[in-house]
């Protein structure tokens, strides 16, 4: 299983000369091992005589924790930190996505293909045929990157405009991974409808609506209503890409526990967007008993609503087989509470509900934290499938086939495959054009 | 003078074998020539041992014209047309623009710096310190191109998807002329208010914003409205981008008529959106008086509350001594109406007013028509001012100091410098940085 080090810790990239003799790299490396710091690419960049020029990727709590193996390392003798560089601040001035033309516009002559006079005539078959519209624009393959910034990564509500970086990353990632191009729409709002209104307005835009980081319960009436009423695919990403990849995940846990997914009692604890997304999509795989708590009653009642049960914390872990936690609570679950056998997935980041150490410890027989199941293996070749048979929606038969093919993906060992797998996104694209054809869910022209 | 050949033609390729002997090649033009079609690139695609085959640009002004052009030419000895190429619909496929990542993605490390983990300080920054925003975001480069679809290009009211080709041309020249992120949005409605508060809820994701091809007279509301509003520069191209190079191209024509643009009485046929751009900025330059006419009478109206005055189509063509046309009705302008030194811009596309030459016969001192008056000449170069000084609007101020440059970029002959001119991209976008830190529209952050 791949463990995804350093959610939340602060990357900060070392210049360093080191002393061109055996020993001296094993020096710097304890060093910062020995400090509580992880360590990540480790690039040459000068080979000189005596000594050479490494830059080093750390992951650090906090600048103080960066002060103190600074510190610890201006006493190891051969080694000379140069210059500490935020190499992600660095990425990120100017922003991380471009709108790019995919035409060459060298002379006139070019210009009067691209734009008028030539234009003219695509304009006016598209008036003709709409359809010609998936032919001749850019329209199919852009999918809007919608959110109000209420539920940023785990930092809550931090605005829009502050969540953009998020936005953008996840267009760099639908660009880099299955050619989709991702374009963010901050909505400064909290008004469910308000968000309703403004993505049907300008939805003749996209081939599909990613919605992102849009808190619950808000997120749950947004993304029905708009299910509804377009005829272009709508997902809410924190909800339906995340329980893809839990999905995934769950299913491999059974070559690590035994059990059967299907015959489980599954508990989920907190019943957010992320947790009601993933009862909703096991109750839908065929998962017999789902039971949920969460603080609110009214999330608990919509667990039921959906067909799972509710109960308490205590509830949960007495009766479930299989514990998911996503309630952004450090901690929440005691060893005690744990039993024999259990298999337990404490997903909030950067800091899980258990440890899985500790819960491994404490008798059960599979644990794993929020920082191996990423959203980024589920949504770009969810996306790309629908897009590619022009689905009017996406449904829980594509979401299952994705997480089906997600979870064969896995090499031995891994709950999950890594975002980079050379064929998970293609694959997870094919199934889920295969699911959408099979469900009839794609669209028919007049 | 740049004639624009072609407009409202379209255009085809041919591939054609031409016998590798002195003269065919002349053959080949001059029975395109001929025919009344216009002849654009020529490229050699493989020179053979008898036979050479080329690729030919032609205009034409239908598909039966076409059918002509291919009989005559299948009597031409030594010619032989083997294929017609659709250049422009091939080019369209897929669509002509594509949001892409600015940076790379290899290895789980970049990943770790563009996304999670290492996104989230970006995030914490800009929660705390919003400006950081213009620093750490693509939303300082990124324009909207907002369009309703009820006036593109000449076609009118075809709707927002099928203006989609239109907005992609403006993305793709964004890209190519300044490096400006062009962000197509379509909105389904002909509500101005819908169309204010959806681009009002969706601003925070943009730089600026660019209204596009929506009629008269809800653009103008929309644009007020808007403009007061946000905090960005809010511009509709086809009032100030038009009246921009409208007033450059004025601007030169005192090289041929020896008017003086401030003393004369300027004449407006049409006052939809081009036409209520070009009177409102002629009298902002300091132009004495401008006469307008329009079948509306609020368009009048509009007019003199703007400080200019209403008028028959026959008043204008008696006061004034230099006239704009912007009406889309062709031939509108008869030559008896023309008095003698009139210089007289006929801008409609693809067909004038009155034709440039039945207007020099009718005695006007210089005419021309819409053909060399493209819009692409101004909106890139005055957002990418804006945007780099972080401008909160688009003023007069501005506006006029762009079209000053964009007049002394054009060559001796010239109304207007090619919109591929080397400089003028850059000299616009510097011109209006200063006259927006002149005039004091650029962000203080608190």
């Amino acid at each position: 299983m791949e463990i995804e080090k350093g959610a939340g810790k602060l990357a900060k990239t070392l210049r360093v000369l080191i002393l061109d003799k055996p020993g001296y790299l094993g020096k710097l490396t304890s060093a910062i091992g020995m400090s509580g710091s992880n360590i990540g690419d480790l690039r040459i960049v000068r080979m000189g005589r005596t000594h050479n020029v490494r830059e080093m990727t750390i992951y650090v709590d906090s600048d103080e924790h960066l002060e103190r193996i600074l510190e610890n390392l201006s006493n190891v003798e051969g080694i000379i930190v140069e210059e500490v560089i935020d190499l992600v601040h660095q990425l990120h001035e100017g922003g991380k996505i471009a709108m790019k033309s995919r035409l060459p516009l060298k002379n006139i002559g070019d210009i009067r293909k691209i734009y008028t006079p030539g234009v003219a005539a695509i304009c006016r078959d598209i008036e003709k045929k709409p359809e010609l519209a998936w032919k001749y624009t850019s329209i199919p393959n852009m999918v809007a990157i919608v959110t109000n910034g209420t539920a940023i990564l785990g930092l809550g509500d931090i605005g829009p405009v502050a969540g953009m970086p998020v936005m953008e990353g996840k267009a760099a990632l639908f660009d880099h991974l299955v050619g989709i191009s991702g374009v963010p729409i901050l909505i400064r709002s909290k008004d469910p409808q308000v968000i309703i209104d403004t993505v049907r307005n300008i939805a003749p835009t996209f081939g599909a609506i990613k919605l992102e980081d849009i808190a619950a319960p808000e997120c749950f009436v947004i993304e029905d209503t708009l299910d509804e009423q377009l005829d272009i695919p709508v997902m809410h990403d924190d909800q339906h890409g995340t329980a893809v990849v839990v999905l995934a995940a769950l299913l491999n846990t059974t070559r690590f526990s035994g059990q059967m997914l299907g015959k489980s009692v599954i508990g989920v604890i907190g019943l957010g967007a992320a947790g009601m997304g993933i009862s909703k999509l096991l109750l839908s795989y065929g998962v017999k008993s789902v039971i949920g708590t969460d603080l609110k009653e009214s999330a608990r009642e919509m667990l039921v609503a959906a067909g799972g049960r509710g109960g308490t914390l205590q509830d949960v872990m007495q009766e479930a087989q299989i514990v998911v936690a996503t309630t952004g609570v450090p901690g929440l679950i005691k060893s005690e509470m744990v039993r024999k056998g259990q298999v337990i997935l404490a997903l909030s980041n950067p800091n899980p509900e258990i440890i899985p150490e500790s819960a491994i410890e404490a008798g059960a027989a599979f644990a794993a934290d929020g920082k191996s199941v990423n959203n980024a293996l589920g949504f770009p070749g969810i996306f790309r499938g629908a897009l590619n048979v022009r689905a009017t929606r996406i449904n829980n038969k594509m979401l299952i086939a994705a997480a089906k093919v997600i979870a064969g993906c896995a090499e031995e060992g891994e709950l999950v495959p890594s975002i980079l797998h050379p064929e998970v996104h293609k694959k997870v694209a094919e199934a889920v054009e295969r699911a959408a054809l099979e469900s009839g869910v794609v669209r028919h022209w007049e």
